[in-house]
């Protein structure tokens, strides 16, 4: 795809060659993300940061990947103060404050409202989250923690063994993990959750159409023996009929330490979208986890900035010139 | 006037030539706003954002305006969080915050606290809107598009034909606007509301010991015959007693493109200060006229941009050098 | 200590040179502050400003002075959009946020939670306020605005004599100041409250075990007499049981200019932490006050920034580096 100027709205509007590009360009990213470089390629340049629905993470996430690129950033969060509760139609939102940055990152509770704002916009739009629709630059840097982390291990993606645990029937994140996986080759994987959670038949069906091979399973430890990255997610309880219900499942998968040396296999990667639910009676990555080399829920954060950095480079088509602005750090850094 | 380091409060404080002087400038702005160049003239410079009453558009507005000219933003969102609910003056909370920034942009539920503000503050204040009362830039920006528009058709603001349609007697805008209209000569207004929501008399002898002529009229069609620019407004749901109060006079003056055809001149301007209410009940101009080229209501919200650059840029006494700090954009852009 | 890279949790990890330091790094900040000059020592550096409790000025003034070193600002208010609401630990919150800046400043309304959250974090963290426990900034700018103003009246910080009136009970500003106190020899303290908002005995005795003065009064006019620093504060109604048992206490203390021409000694500097009360029931510092030089109260908020910028130059290692990177300021300012 030509990616100047493009709508980020979709997984599925990536094909292999793209993804390559992208994560290229992501690795290119890890010296100013690391405090190695500082670049200024896009000063002057204003980022739309509008988060009609709150979430701390991605919206400070896409905020410092603009910064670190040298550019501003302008935010709204919220509903509340909007014009669109004065009858403003989605259409004319978009005009308007397209007319305000460069690039617009948005996120908003309302299915399909992203990719209808992006139609009327101006300027390129990345989706940061339509509801329970998409939201492209998590499966991004899920599946470039993916990569990074066999490569560590001198792995590829094409044949990676992958195992998701926990609520998949809710699941953004594995739903369009999922869709990305049908990027690759013979990938194998076990879908591990409650039978009431089950992944839901479309993305089962996506999978074995690009030939992988599918398992589904209600074990926790026959599913994470032979797979190179445990994709693990919490109960999502705000999307049950009651607290109640949720509470049914919260719990019923958790790997620790003891389990992970008892069953796996050795390297075998553990991932996570965060938060991770660390309330006793959920606890699906137990604490003692923590120093375990191969859990890369953290890496897999910090990724996301540079997943970030490279959809905002190659957009504005700065790419090639990120390097041309770039100078020392000259303050104080540490990043472990 | 002398611009440097002036607060900008109300429209009245303005004269012709300062109209003139700032339209001047903003035109000057273009350039940046539509990112063919960079201006870094204000690198370093602080904006205080204090929008003590949320609004998306006028806040994104003047935030981005002073990024364009290479400045910063630091921003406060609503009363809760703010010392004034713990018995501080306004005198106090003015003399810390102006301590914070170069200048301030202030949005505050009551009327006259701006001024207030400004009194105290050791930094200039521009008004974003107080309440009922004033929100200077919002009619200078309607008049430097009334003037721009004009300009395309080859004619100019002196001699002005305006037809101001909707919630006259709420409206902010349009009462501001009366004020702005005094400073041209020889100008034809028609109003036209529901009897209940007319222009108050104020306004009307404003414009009439202006020597402009005033027609007062209930009817659509015939008001938009012979004039320049279409003023069109909402019903401000948000001022009536209840909401079916309010939904009496919605959709009352709609325009839409067969009514326009029919009706109006060729090159008529439709503007709006937005957000138009595209409500079925509602729709005071209708989404078919979103092609017409002479639907101005974007390009009326893109001089926002321009006309709160030149306010920044005069005040801070920085308009000679805009260009001297200027260099050409080097990443993706686009704007129709 | 070594500054660079610690983070700043308390007041109690500071010895005397510390103090001597950060403000020796304060004083060289001041044509920064004042619009002299411009630096940009931190361009391209991001602070993560997570203000987990709402605190307007203490949020835009750790945000002013890190965009007076050149830096950028990513800000988060509140705590409903974060993800400790679905369960996450603070120790993962601090792993990922810590990722996307270089220096985080942190309020949180968990006493202890700043803490807890710096010992997982990457980057620096600054408490910014953790419920009732401490706030090091303040306690900072405090001490900093009794040695500058007892400066400028040719005085040191060694033998202070200084009185603290009203709600010494809740004030977490005197109990830091106290502390703080701890540092200098022979100081003289007249600790003046309703004796059911007394100072903790803890306070006292830490007074006391550095040697110093301390006499307890509930009398106003006696305890001003012969000090060179009244330091009032509001009755913090907010840690009351009921608005009825705060208004027991509110207007028991009033400083006004006839008291203050009546029983001062001359160039006495009057202070408070701000937001002073100044609803008729309260107001603690009468705004007839406004016009004596010796009201500090804007001074010491200026400080704030002064202060603040300095904690960043030598957590950043950028102290030495500040004036390498300035340059003249080309826009109006006036600072009074």
């Amino acid at each position: 795809m030509q990616f100047a100027g493009t709508h980020v709205l979709s997984v599925e509007q990536f094909e292999r060659g793209d993804i390559d590009r992208i994560f290229a360009v992501a690795d290119a990213m890890a010296p100013y993300a690391l405090r190695q470089k500082v670049t200024r390629v896009l000063e002057g340049a204003i980022l739309g940061n509008m988060f009609f629905e709150p979430s701390t993470r991605t919206r400070v996430s896409f905020g410092c990947a603009f910064n670190l690129l040298g550019g501003n950033v302008r935010e709204t969060i919220g509903l509340e103060s909007t014009s669109l509760a004065k009858g403003e139609s989605i259409y004319d939102t978009a005009r308007v404050l397209s007319g305000y940055s460069d690039i617009i990152c948005m996120r908003h509770p309302t299915a399909g409202s992203v990719a209808e704002f992006a139609a009327a916009s101006r300027v390129p739009v990345i989706n940061g989250g339509d509801g329970a629709n998409e939201h492209p630059s998590q499966a991004l840097l899920d599946l470039y923690t993916i990569r990074k982390e066999l490569h560590h291990h001198g792995r590829e993606l094409d044949g990676l063994r992958i195992a998701m645990i926990g609520d998949l029937k809710h699941g953004r994140t594995v739903h369009s993990l999922c869709r990305m996986l049908t990027l690759l080759k013979q990938v194998k994987v076990v879908l591990v959750s409650p039978q009431e959670l089950a992944m839901p038949e479309l993305y089962i069906e996506l999978l074995r159409q690009a030939g992988h091979q599918v398992t589904i399973s209600t074990d926790l430890t026959d599913s994470i023996a032979q797979v190179d990255i445990i994709y693990s997610t919490r109960i999502q309880e705000e999307r049950f009929a009651s607290k109640a219900e949720a509470a049914m499942y919260r719990g019923r998968f958790r790997l620790n330490q003891a389990t992970y040396t008892q069953y796996c296999e050795p390297n075998t990667v553990i991932m996570h979208p965060l938060p991770r639910d660390s309330r006793a009676e959920a606890n699906e990555l137990d604490n003692d986890l923590n120093h375990n080399p191969n859990l890369a829920i953290f890496r897999q954060a910090d990724n996301g900035i540079l997943v970030r950095m490279a959809l905002f480079a190659l957009i504005l088509d700065v790419a090639h010139a990120v390097d041309l602005h770039a100078r020392p750090v000259n303050w104080y850094h540490r990043r472990s």
